[in-house]
């Protein structure tokens, strides 16, 4: 291979193609080495020359540092993310593989922007972060819980919407129940709560509780969750928040 | 004009055509009738049978009703907004135009995600958003100036990263430097904050300062500025957020 290597960090969006822009579809075309978790690596179409590179969710590290090694050797490597990259995916990942390395400066790297899950998410559901938002990854593996537990508070108290990714897995089954009950504390019982799993996909469901109805099985680990602020409302089938505050 | 219109509310992106989506596009092949802020409006091809409506930015209730009749009256109707419609651009509006209409419940509408300008900025600074984070209209047009005092202030304490949209306007030159004076209280001079001016376009400038280096006067109205967290730093030429808190 010669050094004319790349590599590009892609969002496919929440799941349609028709959600693909054009800049990582021309990227796609490009590629020699596409890596991502399984199924954002099942969403790439085979062809001659391409070599896929599937790997688990809890791999993010070893799999940015194969990303850059195999662009430092010439190939033209596109990691794959679903939504956007920047939000909660692999583009900071790759920064953090980054550190340290002796082409940090000279790495031709580029981070392709997508629709993030809960920018499509507010959109079927009309326009719940039409005003001041905040998203929060509800996971812990990453960060001590006393940390999701004060911006919860801090984004309540100053009237955000709210996004939540990762609201619930089979290892925190019950971090999303204290979430709710945070809420509680903090939030009038009828703010409207959005719960959108699988947008724009086939098994795309909707539902708008108010949060006094809102209970922790209303949301998996393909579900994105909306919190409107407290002048967010419904109008006919639709809940947005509006631009005034 | 027969019974079937409808009205989609689509993102143009940040302005590099690549980077709108192709349902987005396949929507405007479709269209009668477009309507938008005057620059939005010009990014549309003219072509036979299809009526152009660009108006001011300071008219959205307006625009936003003129939209919904056309469509009632089987027009098929796009209102256009860079970035995305539901992040401080059309999608609140058409709702907040729709309160009190009889056809609220049956009207088609659809809100057509795009890659907003927080997104397409930090893509091209690094991942800056790549932990939780807040965006914030830093226009006080539509909120008291207090309500933003204190978004601020409670995203800092929090830790969240920031993306203001609107820093700075002919009319409201000021605003932005007090930001940057309450960010100056809540956190350390070090802080890292990008300035990302018309992002994807071929005025694209990027510009990444401490806080205790930034000044008012990097922000105009083209510009996203994005705020790290308290652990946001460079790696080669680029500017990250870790996943880890």
């Amino acid at each position: 291979m010669n050094a004319q290597g790349w590599i590009a960090v892609a969002g496919l969006g929440p799941g349609n193609e028709a959600l693909i822009t054009p800049e990582v579809s021309a990227t796609l075309a490009e590629a020699t080495d596409i890596l991502g978790y399984i199924p954002y690596v099942a969403r790439i179409a085979p062809r001659p020359g391409l070599r896929l590179h599937p790997s688990d969710n809890r791999e993010e590290i070893d799999r940015a540092r194969h990303a850059l090694d195999l662009a430092a050797a010439g190939g033209r490597v596109v990691v794959v993310s679903s939504g956007d990259p920047g939000v909660f995916a692999m583009a900071a990942a790759i920064f953090e593989a980054l550190e340290g390395r002796a082409d940090a400066e000279t790495l031709d790297i580029r981070i392709l922007p997508g629709i993030t899950a809960m920018l499509a998410a507010a959109a079927r559901a009309g326009a719940p972060l039409g005003h001041d938002f905040c998203a929060i990854n509800l996971s812990d593996n990453l960060k001590p819980w006393e940390i999701i537990e004060t911006r919860l508070r801090a984004a309540a108290h100053a009237d955000f919407a709210m996004a939540f990714y990762n609201p619930r897995s089979r290892a925190r089954p019950e971090g999303f129940g204290r979430v709710l009950e945070i809420l509680r504390e903090c939030c009038e019982p009828g703010r409207l709560i959005t719960f959108a799993r699988a947008v724009s996909t086939p098994d795309e469901e909707l539902r708008t509780v108010t949060l006094a109805e809102a209970r922790p099985e209303m949301a998996d680990m393909r579900t994105m969750v909306i919190v409107g602020n407290s002048l967010t409302r419904r109008v006919g089938p639709w809940v947005y928040t509006p631009r005034r505050a």
